[in-house]
């Protein structure tokens, strides 16, 4: 796994708490086959983490070459099983974050090369961090309304499309779905063929709520970034709110279990996710262990 | 929480995937009340881990100042939830393995001060680690034979004190009891005043068993050192074997969902515990993040 026998340095931190271990790489030269990155990933046996976020010169990578000249930094992005996906709204915080605390990137505007393409973080000290997470599809017909049921309850939702699939079903509580142990079944299942991730939402105030969700493989998490931006939406326009329509931006605070994300629609449909980013510790890899 | 206000160094390491965050503290200067704990071991915002070792030299602590003629290092343990505990057989081992990477004890018998008292640790290179875990207490009459219940499955169950008390069942599979989201019913209630841990096990061949087990407060884990020892216990008297009566040390071999450990019982009834201790990774603490 490391090619250069050095020490594997690493950072472990998390964007309201989906977690992250983190790998500089700036040369690309480490190994990371799928074995290797769930073991990181494993939180007893290894570091512990959601997924794992490799900082990689875009030069150095052949999936990132062709963006090297918009965005110096590639975010490897694997889920912690291993896989490699596209973008992950809370973990380009945090590999922002890193880029800014190591020096290798000042504040502003920061493009950060992804397998979804280049994205915009926007850096400003020790606050928080924005980045853009593209448009959403509301479905007209009859894909718009679905049901989501847990156990012997049911509510109606709302499909969003976030480039991943999402149910919002509007609560009284957050608690009226229980643990959530199992996946909650959305009907009619024709309108996920890919399943559904399902957030639950209540109303805290004016521009304000507060969600649990459940992801497709993964279970209840503490966050979920295009979770968030599915249910900004979903809330605002239950609220009679369309920045397309009404011709401005649109910010509303949407609380998760691991912390506050602010999601802004802007007039041309487009979303921003502002939210923190934290370093918890760095370190390096006992050799014995990592080999 | 850092007095001292110098980077704080942190180890993380695990046995048989029993993981703990280690806090090197020779002079006993850090303070750590149970909520800097709590955050360290939360596994999305802090490190993580299943408990934490503060490796303190017993002269710096005042619970263990009257061991320092016996053990130089004491381990200051703590569950996740910060509450102080008294021994962890898993623990004593990352514990020892910690001391003897770290040049601060060699191979041979490691005295370690705990808050149950001196324990003993053999130390010897890269392998496993043994440490005395007491005596097994099987309880006659009526408290004997316990019956353990998941859901509408019921199996009959040996109770073994090991300090801690465990309820042991032999069942055909050890997918019997299914996932363990609940805690195993034990009755009569009264045999355990104080709850159960319970261990489910099935037998691998001559001296050889698999457990799982589901710990009173903890849920589910990967290992257990006293389950492990009163699992070994519960095999071999069910076997027909006992050291007292046979005049000879036997040793079982105890497979746990995150590894191997052996089990010996001497003639004297007294039991050690083999096992692995693994350092995963060390570093510093964001002096942001803690403080």
């Amino acid at each position: 796994m490391n090619s250069a026998s050095r020490p594997v340095r690493f950072l472990k931190g998390h964007g309201t708490e989906n977690d992250f271990v983190i790998l500089p790489d700036a040369d690309g030269i480490l190994e990371l086959p799928a074995a290797a990155v769930a073991r990181l990933c494993d939180r007893r046996a290894g570091i512990g983490g959601d997924g794992l976020l490799r900082v990689v010169r875009s030069a150095a990578h052949p999936e990132a070459r062709a963006m090297a000249g918009e965005a110096e930094w590639f975010m490897d992005y694997r889920n912690s099983d291993g896989s490699v996906a596209e973008m992950c709204g809370n973990g380009v915080r945090v590999f922002a974050r890193y880029l800014q605390r190591s020096g290798l990137a000042g504040d502003g505007v920061l493009p950060v090369a992804t397998r979804a393409g280049v994205r915009e973080v926007r850096v400003s000290g020790e606050g928080d961090l924005s980045v853009g997470m593209g448009s959403a599809r509301l479905p007209d017909g009859p894909g718009e309304s679905v049901t989501v049921r847990v156990g012997d309850r049911s509510w109606p939702a709302r499909h969003v499309g976030m480039g991943n699939p999402h149910a919002v079903a509007f609560v009284d509580d957050l608690s009226d779905a229980g643990p959530l142990l199992a996946p909650p079944v959305v009907e009619p299942a024709a309108a996920y063929p890919q399943g559904a991730n399902v957030e639950f939402v209540v109303d805290r105030g004016p521009g304000h709520v507060a969600m649990r969700v459940h992801e497709r493989g993964s279970g209840e998490t503490r966050s979920c970034g295009t979770g968030a931006c599915a249910v900004m939406v979903a809330a605002a326009r239950r609220a009679g709110a369309d920045p397309a329509a009404d011709g401005q931006p649109l910010t509303w605070t949407v609380d998760v279990p691991g912390g506050r994300l602010l999601i802004t629609e802007a007039a041309d449909g487009r979303i921003t996710m502002t939210g923190p980013a934290v370093i918890v510790a760095e370190g390096t890899l006992d050799p014995d262990w990592f080999r």
